[in-house]
């Protein structure tokens, strides 16, 4: 029987490419850039190409190919195996990318969100360590998540499920976010928000600040510095990352509440301040959260790094042809 | 094959029981009494008692009946078709429902909580049009829920998914819930909670309200007086009904921002002042939605009053058992 999977984590940089066991074990690694000049239409058949060139390599026979499982960013319609709204790849209408691959392999094909198959990832090989309900929140430039119920993603009626960047965390606060709305979790807790904060409470906070000093100074600071501050006491710092945790116990504490999942993995950019956010975070939740769901919930950092999004592309196949139980 | 379903939806007083048609036609319905004397130990033979001389009555042939389904208060635990926590029913510890149906009827037996069942019979039957993905909100004395995802419902990893009234919507408010933590939303929008916020702001409202002058007069009040009082314009009535939209609003707005169900159905005693407090809701809700989500995800009013729990529980026998697609 078929023992392997080939993994596509396509970026708006690069498209991370791995043939994986389908107990999870990465066999092969390698990337392909990404090309999104006109429309972005080399993409595609850049990653065909190479697929072919590496099946090639490794002599690798298609008898022991699973099939094609690949995460891309943008509103992907999992039937169809389409995707728009990639901005960052230059693809704005429907992509027929089900349909390229399958012509071009044939072989079985499967297409998700990239913040869905990394949670997916993270539920198989990382910090969900095969629980079969978790949720992952993926702080970054904006905040996105997916959810897993039952070893399965949850896409909703038009695959927008998991936006956790776009909860309301705050419905009397001005902080606007890049969706139009005002008083969202990514404003608080994306590495943007972070920034935005920055420059927010530099002018309402009286107590000295290295931090503030830099900024008034015209240096131009990114979250980094921000919790490299925070770390070393400066009141600036600790003002923002206090709120960020805050709001982020609180959006944590709503999924909770409301899906009751084993754990809260946390990951992202962001998440790279690790147990001095987190620590804050677990705190400030048990306030909103069920006392009965206190014990229940764990909120943790996600392991697989970089690696997550390529092993949850693995798993949708493995998930969809009975490839590993 | 087996064409119909015993369905039971056991509740405080009384349980209502059923012969289901695998479609969802409701055949032959009657009561049980709910007797929760010595730790609730009559009410399972009672009800079995009940079954096995309807079966006789309309001469059922047992190899029609797919299986029973059942739903119960408390908390239950799906797989070993246990229950606990049921206080209304004197249920606190461990009750073995499943072995004790199992034993007096050789029929499969499946059990979930009230709220997930009732959930399930909208989703099926009634408001969620067969919508693959809706969440119910029951507003009854508290505040309750389902979510029902890919047509299944979710029941978090200790059984414990939908509580939805212990979402905390407002992290500043005092506002203290029968669970223990402050902001909840059963707070606001359970008939308790209305009640309570009628204690809280008579005091604040300068505005003349004939509701304020009974209260002050020593007259008790309920959800469905504070309804009709802001109905006819009472200024103390409006400013309750107001809160209450909003912080339901909010609740709306985080599980469609991070399910994206088809349908949010309203259900349970306060529903009934319908259009009235629903159209508020809708209104508040769009500032808290995710832009794509607004015109995705409508909020409806329940379609099946008391027999959405009856139809929930069938619904679960034909889910195990493949009785109706």
């Amino acid at each position: 029987m078929a023992n392997q999977i080939i993994a596509i984590d396509l970026g708006g940089t690069s498209a991370k490419c791995a043939f994986v066991r389908c107990d999870g074990h990465l066999l092969h690694q390698w990337t392909v850039p990404t090309d999104n000049r006109e429309k972005g239409r080399f993409i595609v058949p850049a990653l065909i190409d190479s697929i072919k060139a590496k099946i090639e390599e490794y002599k690798v026979d298609k008898h022991d190919i699973l099939g094609i499982g690949m995460g891309t960013p943008g509103t992907v319609n999992v039937a169809k195996k389409t995707v728009k709204g990639a901005y960052n790849l230059n693809w704005i209408e429907d992509q027929e990318i089900g349909q390229a691959f399958e012509q071009a392999f044939n072989l079985p094909f499967y297409l998700d969100n990239d913040a869905n198959v990394a949670a997916l990832g993270e539920q198989w090989q990382g910090a969900g360590q095969q629980m079969k309900d978790i949720v992952m929140i993926t702080l970054g430039t904006g905040v996105g998540g997916g959810i897993v119920i039952d070893n399965q993603l949850v896409h909703g009626i038009s695959g927008a499920a998991g936006e956790f960047g776009h909860i309301t965390v705050d419905p009397h606060s001005d902080q606007m976010c890049t969706c139009g709305k005002k008083g969202c979790l990514e404003a608080f807790a994306s590495a943007t928000g972070i920034v935005n904060m920055a420059e927010y409470f530099k002018d309402r906070l009286t107590s000295p600040s290295p931090l503030k000093t830099k900024m008034e100074a015209g240096e131009t600071i990114d979250s980094k510095m921000i919790f490299d501050a925070a770390k070393n006491g400066d009141a600036l710092g600790l003002k923002i990352i206090d709120q960020c945790a805050f709001y982020l116990a609180l959006g944590c504490s709503h999924l909770i509440n409301i899906l009751n999942p084993g754990k809260i993995v946390i990951g992202g950019g962001v998440s790279q301040a690790g147990d001095f956010l987190l620590d804050r975070v677990r705190e400030k939740a048990d306030a909103y959260l069920f006392p009965p769901l206190r014990e229940k919930a764990e909120i943790v950092l996600a392991q697989l790094g970089n690696e997550a999004g390529i092993l949850g592309a693995a798993q949708i196949v493995n998930l969809a042809e009975g490839g590993y139980e």
